[in-house]
C-alpha cells in the first residue's frame, strides 16, 4: 500500500451523482480527465481486467472467436448504412491529414460485415460468432455518473453470422445463455426485458438490467413474467366497442378550459352523469414536429387517454434516429387551424381537422386505448368548445397507432397476469436480431446448399464492461465506501498493519505471504506508517471483500478477520489466522 | 481448422512493401481497414496478446504498475506542453459536441503528468513507474507495411517520476534493463543505439532496433561497441589545426563550373598540385529555410565537405518540431548577394557573406569536420569564380556547428575504435530522460526532503506492442510464410489430418488432446475437407512452429514431426507423436 499508486479522498466529486461514481473516485479507482472520459487507476483496472477475464472466457466457451477491430474507422461504410447521418451528434467525426472523413467506432457492425464478407463465400463457412473487447466512443448529450454513462468506455462487442432465421435464433440464444452465465458471475441482481432494437435497425431484441435504485432504465415487470424497458412496452390493447352503442355527439361549451383538469371540473359541474367525468375520458391531442437525419421533417399528431402524457423516452425510442419535438407557437401558426388546447380529430359538423385527409392534412396517430367503438371528450376546434361522444370508428379514423404514452405502476400487463410494476436499471447487456438490414447494405452474401446467392443474417450483442465496474460497485456499495465480491475484488484480502511495533508489520507480511501460496490470493498490505484510524477508514473505502487487522492484539496472539459486505468481526489466534481467512474466501 | 475465422490468400495485397506485411495478410492474421489501420483476426490477436502479456510482465517485474488512460483527450494539457501544435498533422484532432478541441493521444505525457500531480505531494511518494498497454494514434504521412507503422497501432507507454537526477537514472536503467528482458523474450536480435529525443524534449534516449534490412531506421555501429541512430550520430571530430599552416586565399575562376564535381575536374585539369584535389576539400554550402510550429520561419546555411550532402532525417531530427527545407527559386531571390553555385563564406576581398554578421546576415553552420584552421576551396560569391585556401579560423568563422552530413559506412567512429558499419533496423523500443519539461509546464512539484517545492524529474518509456508482431513476422518468416518461434505463436503445434479416413482425424485430435493435456500445448487440428497439398501449404503460410502430419504413414504406424523453423522432418512412430512433439517444444 504505501508503494500502490493509490490516494483516498476525503471529499465526493462535485460532479458525483451516484454512490458508484462518487466511491470509485474517493478510492483511487478512476480519476476524471474530460467529461464522460475516465483513466483506470490501478485498483479500477484490476477490477476492470477481472471482468474483462470473465466476459471474455464465457465467449470463448460458446465458440464465439476474438478479434480487435481499429476504433478509428473510415466513413464509407457507415455511409453505406447510414448511420453516418443517423448517430446524429453521438458520433465523434474527423478528418485525417488527407481530409478523408473518418470516425470514432460506437459499435461495428459495419467493418464485421465487410470483413467477413471479404473472406467468406459460402453456407459451410457458418454459423460464424466474433466478438472483441474493445474502446468504443458515444458523443454523449449527458455523459453521467462517471464510467456509468461515458463518451470513451469500454464493450465486449459481438456478431453472429447465419445462413438462416433459424441460425440466427440458435445464435441468439446461445449469445443469450452466454449473457446469463456473465452475469450470473459477476453477481448482479438482474432482469432480461424486451428492448427496443433502436439506431441499430433490426428486430428481435433484449436487455440485460441490473437492478438499481439509480439506474437510468426503467422497466416493467407482470407477476406472470412479462418484464420490458419502458421503451419497448406494449400494452394491454382493449377489445374494440360495437359503434352503435356509442352516444352521439354533443357539443359542451367550454369558455375557459383549455386543459384537461379544468374540462374535467366543468364537465362535471355542469354536464354530470351517473359516473363522475375522469381525465381517462378525455382525448389529449399533442402536435409534434418530426425531423430526420436528413434535415426534412413533418408534423405528426398524437391522441393519448387524458390522463396519460407521452412519455419522452418511450417516444425518443419510437422515432429514433429522427427525432420528435413539441410543436412551437411558431408551427402552430402556419396551422391555423389548429386551436390550442381545443384540438380534436373533428369539428361540431363532423369536418376532419387532424389525419392525412383532413383540413390540417397532420397525420394522426392514437394511443392504442383508442380503439373503434370508444368514444371521448375531445376538443372541437373551436375556441371555447369540446364535443362528447366522439366515437372511433364513427366520426373519425386514425391514421395509425402509436404506443408512446406514459406506462404507470398498476397498469394491465399484456400478459395478461394483472398489474405491472415499475422499476429501474442500469443496461449491462444487449442482444440484437440484427436480420439482413447490414448484410444488405454492404452486400453480404453467400451461396447457399443449393448454389444461390443468399444474404447472411447478423446478430450484434453488446456487454458494458467498463460500465460493469460501475454497476457491480453501485449494487454493493455502501455509505462506508466500495464492497467488492470476491470474483472482481481487485484484492480478496487487505491486511491492516496498525501500530509501530515492527512485529506487526512482519506478521502481516507473513500471513500475506502464505495466503498468496497456500490460496492463490491477492494480498494487499497495509504497511503505510498511518494511524489505525486512518487505515480502518481506507479499508472500507477501498472495499476488499476481507480485512485482516494485525494490530494490538498481536501481543495476546490474535488478530482480527472482518468481512467487508456483513462487517462480521472475530478475533482468531494468530496462527488459525490464514485458515480463517481462506475458508471466509472459499478456498 | 474448419471453424476458425482464417482464410489464407494466394496473392500477395498491392500495398505489400516488406514480407512480415505480405505474410501477415496472405495468412489471415490481420486485415487493412483504411491506410494504417488494421482489424486483428483471431490468430493474429493471439499473438500480439503474447506479446503483451511478455511486455507487462516484464514491467510489473520492475515494479511499474499498470493503469489504462483514455485515448480521447482534451486540448488543453497539450497546448500547455506546446504539442498541440508541435505535433502538427501527425496529431489526430477533433472536435466534441460541444465544440470542445480534443485529440487522439500519440502518447500520454501530459495526463500521466497531471494525474501525479492530483495524487502525490512528497518525495516520499516517489519514485514511481506507471505503465499502460493502450492504443496510441499518429496520423502518419506515410503509413506503411501493414501494423510496422500504422496510424492506429498498441503501444506499451511508461512514465517515471522522481525527486532528482539519480533516482532519474535509476529509473531509466530500471526501464533499460526491463526492455532487454522483454526484446530477449521475444527472441528479436537487436541493438541498442543512442537517439534523439526528438519532439518528446528531454536529454538522454536510447532505441532498441531490431535489426532487420527492411527497417525504417538506419544505425551506426563500431567495432568498439559504439552504436547509434543514424539521426543521433555524433561524428568524429578532428583536432583543430593551426592556422599559421594555411595556405593564402587564391582566386581560381571557374566560369563553367558550378557543381562540386566540376570544380573539382577543372583544378586538377588548370592547377594540380602534388595530390589530386578531391571533393572533400571543397566546402558545399547550402541554405534552407527553417519553418516552426508557430508559422515563423528563418534562413540557415550549412556548410558541409563536398564529397557529402545534408541527410534529410538527421536534418528533420535536428530541427524537430520545426522543419528545414532547401531555398526555393523565390527564396534565393530575396538574397542577391547569395549565388547559387558559387556560394562561400567570403569574397575574394575578405567580405562575409554567410553568417549572422555578414551581408546576407544569414546565419551559418558548419559540419563538426569543419574545424578551426582547416582550409578548403569555396563559393567566391561571385559567378565564375571561387576560392581555394579558405580558413576556418582566419578568413571566417561560423556561427555554429551542425552534424547533419550523411553518415557513411567506414566513417570513423566517435568512440575511436575504427571505421563504423551502417545498417538498418525497426525501432522496437525508445527510452527517453525526459527531465522537468513536462513537469515544468504542468506544475508538477513535490515536497523535498527540506519541505521545499521541488519539480519533479521524469523518464517516458515506449515498446511498439503491436509493432513487435510484425517486427518478429519480419525476422522469422522466409519465402513460405511466417514462421513464428515458440513464446509467441497462435499454436505452438498445428496438425494436418491428411486423407480422408476417418482415422486419421480421428488420430489427430487424439495426439491434440494428449499435447494439451500432458503439454498444456495450444494445438490447431487441420480438420477440413481439403487436399494434403492445400493443408501442407496452409501449414506453411500460418507458420506454427511444430507440425505434425497425421496421413499416409498412419497405416505403417507412423506420423510425421516437422520444424517449421528449420525445415526438419523426422517419422516417429504413431506412440512416440506425444513425446517427440513435447521434446521439439521443449516441455
Amino acid at each position: 500500500m504505501s508503494r500502490l499508486f493509490v490516494r483516498t479522498l476525503r471529499d465526493d466529486p462535485a460532479d458525483a451523482e451516484v454512490p458508484s461514481h462518487r466511491w470509485l473516485v474517493r478510492a483511487g479507482y478512476i480519476r476524471r480527465v474530460a467529461p464522460g472520459i475516465y483513466s483506470w487507476l490501478p485498483l479500477g483496472l484490476k477490477v476492470l481486467q477481472k471482468v474483462e477475464t470473465v466476459v471474455r472466457e464465457e465467449m470463448v466457451a460458446m465458440g464465439a472467436q476474438e478479434v480487435h477491430f481499429p476504433a478509428l474507422l473510415p466513413r464509407e461504410p457507415f455511409e453505406a448504412t447510414n448511420r453516418w447521418s443517423d448517430y446524429g451528434a453521438n458520433l465523434f467525426r474527423l478528418q485525417d491529414r488527407r481530409g478523408n472523413d473518418m470516425l470514432l467506432g460506437p459499435t461495428h457492425e459495419e467493418i464485421f460485415t465487410l470483413t467477413v464478407k471479404d473472406m467468406y463465400n459460402s453456407y459451410k463457412d457458418l454459423p460464424l460468432s466474433l466478438f472483441q473487447i474493445q474502446t468504443k466512443y458515444r458523443d454523449e448529450a449527458r455523459p453521467r455518473a462517471g464510467v456509468l454513462r461515458g463518451r470513451e468506455f469500454v464493450m465486449k462487442d459481438s456478431y453472429s453470422f447465419d445462413i438462416d432465421d433459424e441460425g440466427l435464433n440458435a445464435s441468439y440464444q446461445a449469445h443469450r445463455d452466454a449473457y446469463v452465465r456473465i452475469f450470473d458471475r459477476l453477481g448482479l441482481e438482474y432482469v432480461i426485458v424486451s428492448a427496443m432494437a433502436g439506431a441499430m435497425g433490426g428486430s428481435a431484441s433484449e436487455e440485460f438490467l441490473a437492478v438499481a435504485a439509480n439506474g437510468e432504465d426503467t422497466f416493467v415487470r407482470s407477476p406472470g413474467g412479462y418484464a420490458a424497458n419502458v421503451e419497448a412496452v406494449r400494452i394491454a390493447v382493449p377489445d374494440a366497442l360495437p359503434i352503435e352503442d356509442a352516444p352521439a355527439i354533443a357539443v359542451v361549451d367550454t369558455p375557459l378550459a383549455s386543459s384537461i383538469a379544468a374540462v374535467v371540473d366543468l364537465l362535471n359541474a355542469e354536464h354530470a352523469q351517473d359516473h363522475p367525468w375522469t381525465a381517462d375520458q378525455m382525448l389529449k391531442n399533442l402536435v409534434f414536429l418530426v425531423t430526420h437525419p436528413d434535415g426534412t421533417s413533418e408534423p405528426l399528431a398524437i391522441g393519448v387517454p387524458g390522463d396519460r402524457g407521452v412519455d419522452a423516452k418511450r417516444l425518443e425510442a419510437a422515432f429514433e434516429p429522427s427525432v420528435a419535438l413539441p410543436f412551437t407557437a411558431e408551427d402552430f401558426e402556419k396551422y391555423p387551424s389548429l386551436k390550442v388546447g381545443f384540438m380534436g380529430p373533428v369539428t361540431a359538423t363532423g369536418e376532419a381537422v387532424l389525419g392525412e385527409e383532413s383540413t390540417s392534412g397532420i397525420r394522426y396517430v392514437v394511443d392504442p386505448r383508442v380503439v373503434t367503438g370508444t368514444h371521448w371528450v375531445s376538443g372541437a376546434n373551436t375556441v371555447g368548445q369540446h364535443l362528447s361522444g366522439v366515437t372511433v370508428g364513427r366520426d373519425f379514423t386514425p391514421d395509425g397507432v402509436l404506443d408512446v404514452a406514459d406506462v404507470r405502476e398498476g397498469d394491465p400487463a399484456p400478459d395478461g397476469s394483472g398489474p405491472m410494476q415499475l422499476a429501474r436499471g442500469i443496461e449491462m447487456g444487449h442482444i440484437f436480431q440484427l436480420g439482413r438490414r447490414y448484410a444488405e447494405a454492404l452486400g453480404l452474401k453467400v451461396l447457399d446448399r443449393n448454389g444461390k446467392l443468399v444474404t447472411v443474417t447478423m446478430g450484434s450483442y453488446g456487454v458494458g464492461v467498463s460500465r460493469a465496474v460501475a454497476a457491480v460497485a453501485e449494487a454493493t456499495c455502501d455509505d462506508k465506501g466500495l464492497s467488492w465480491p470476491l470474483a472482481l475484488a481487485p484484492y480478496q484480502v487487505q491486511i491492516l498493519a496498525t501500530g509501530k511495533d515492527a512485529s506487526v508489520f512482519e506478521e502481516a507480511d507473513r500471513i500475506a505471504a502464505a495466503l498468496s501460496e497456500r490460496g492463490g490470493l491477492d494480498v494487499l498490505v497495509d504497511d503505510r506508517k498511518a494511524s489505525p484510524g486512518v487505515k480502518f477508514a481506507d479499508g472500507e473505502i477501498l472495499g476488499m471483500p476481507i480485512i485482516v487487522v494485525v494490530g494490538r492484539g498481536l501481543v495476546d496472539g490474535v488478530v482480527e478477520v472482518r468481512n467487508r459486505a456483513t462487517g462480521e468481526r472475530r478475533e482468531v489466534a494468530v496462527a488459525d489466522a490464514v485458515s480463517a481467512v481462506l475458508e471466509l474466501a472459499g478456498r
